[in-house]
């Protein structure tokens, strides 16, 4: 992964500015530790590919009967990584999920809640409709965020899609008390270059829900969403190629945001999940 | 990093030699496990470079008002690191740790008690002055230590500054009974070429006193202290390009030494503090 230079006007963390936001009390500068599922996954290194299967697996994967490695990472022979992770997320319902994915994306002061010591910038490419009770409907729409993963400051494009066009059919996510799934391809903010997908299932489970996630990034994955783009795609795919440190603070980074959101998504749905 | 291969003669541990001398019952070959919240800093991997900030920072960064990352790592854009890490050092004065830092510079078997599986030797470029109670003068005076940082052998310089030099003028270091701040730029031991800086702050806190150790090393940093050296310099730069593996050696080096010292230091001070 490359990094971007930080743009003027952006910046890490809350100045005087996002504090006067009604929100603001939410941000908390402190993350808690890593769980300790996740440091396992860490000091275990990288895994057999086939443990943290391809995306055309994913609904096995993710649906399935069998007991599968939620924790981990791997980098695949074409040059990409695939992360696996798992989140608690007591008290909070999967509906919560949903509707923070909406809420979040157009305004910098809200997406850094989610990541206080990562999360730069965010907008949406195209103001994204509103539904039944000013919820923000987001599939469909691409978020541009500029965030840290590890030490490397990304400008990525996050393209919310259907959970269908992932294969995601199951049963247990039409009612979305019971379970959800957001779904994205990502791609890089400032070219037309798709590098991969990500899905994060919640469901509900006693005291509140867990979260799974799956990436699947570079490698073959790597692709160009118009004729330049194309092109530039080629190219990509060898300057792209991803190191262990890039699958190691993704993991992390996704252990990070998803336990933080956690501690606060309760209430804070509880006071705006109303509110524009 | 280079490796150096080993002097004949010198060595890793005591040996019968070593034994004889009157401190030798405080070499205790065993280190500690590391601390949680640098386990943490391990698992977590290399941040945004703003949450570790460059040397020009240093003083908002020890003594500011904000809160801070005490603990981490990340590589600098330019091919340079900078490491942060905290010891608590129960039982130790920050007035000890001074006094350490002058005792121990005469001899490999008073170093090696600091670190029992990677110190191999030290010496003084010049023999230091003398101040009251037969305490070593180290500030202005350079150390070339040989010492293991991960796997590889280092031969390095360290050349203790008046902390003014780095720009610490904080009030809180003028009663070195509540804090004080060693000092150093980092240059190799065989080359007139600088690689970095260091920064060891120690203040009282309950119960013993807190370590907060900065690095800020390679890229920039480095520069020739001669003509030839700043020709080698240039050559250097590109040669000494640190990679994430120097960055945990030097983090877990650190974590290590400084709890080891403090099992011990109390009670040689104790017993050498008015020695030779």
């Amino acid at each position: 992964m490359k990094s971007s230079k930080p743009i003027a006007g952006r910046y890490l963390g809350y100045r005087e500015a996002d504090r006067a936001a009604p929100y603001a009390r939410f941000f908390n500068p402190e993350l808690a530790p890593l769980a300790p599922h996740v440091c396992a996954a860490l000091d275990r290194g990288g895994v057999p590919d086939i443990l943290l299967p391809d995306i055309d697996q994913a609904t096995t994967n993710l649906f399935g009967g069998e007991a599968v490695l939620e924790d981990g990472f791997v980098l695949t022979s074409d040059g990409g990584m695939r992360v696996s992770v798992r989140s608690a997320m007591p008290s909070v319902t999967p509906a919560m999920v949903d509707w923070w994915f909406g809420w979040h994306g157009d305004a910098a002061s809200k997406y850094k809640l989610w990541h206080p010591q990562a999360h730069v910038h965010v907008g949406w490419r195209e103001t994204p409709p509103a539904g039944a009770s000013g919820r923000v409907l987001y599939v469909g729409q691409t978020s541009i965020v500029d965030e840290y993963i590890g030490s490397d400051l990304i400008r990525g494009a996050i393209r919310f899609v259907p959970p269908a066009t992932l294969g995601f059919t199951d049963k247990s996510l039409d009612d979305d008390q019971q379970a959800t799934i957001i779904c994205a391809q990502i791609g890089l903010g400032d070219a037309p270059i798709d590098i991969g997908y990500l899905a994060h299932h919640v469901r509900a489970v006693p005291g509140g829900s867990e979260m799974r996630s799956r990436f699947w990034m570079g490698g073959r994955h790597v692709a160009g969403r118009n004729l330049i783009g194309g092109m530039a795609a080629v190219v990509a795919k060898r300057v792209l190629s991803v190191t262990e440190s890039d699958a190691r603070a993704l993991l992390v980074h996704c252990a990070q945001e998803m336990p933080h959101l956690a501690s606060f998504l309760p209430e804070l749905f509880g006071e705006f999940k109303d509110a524009e």
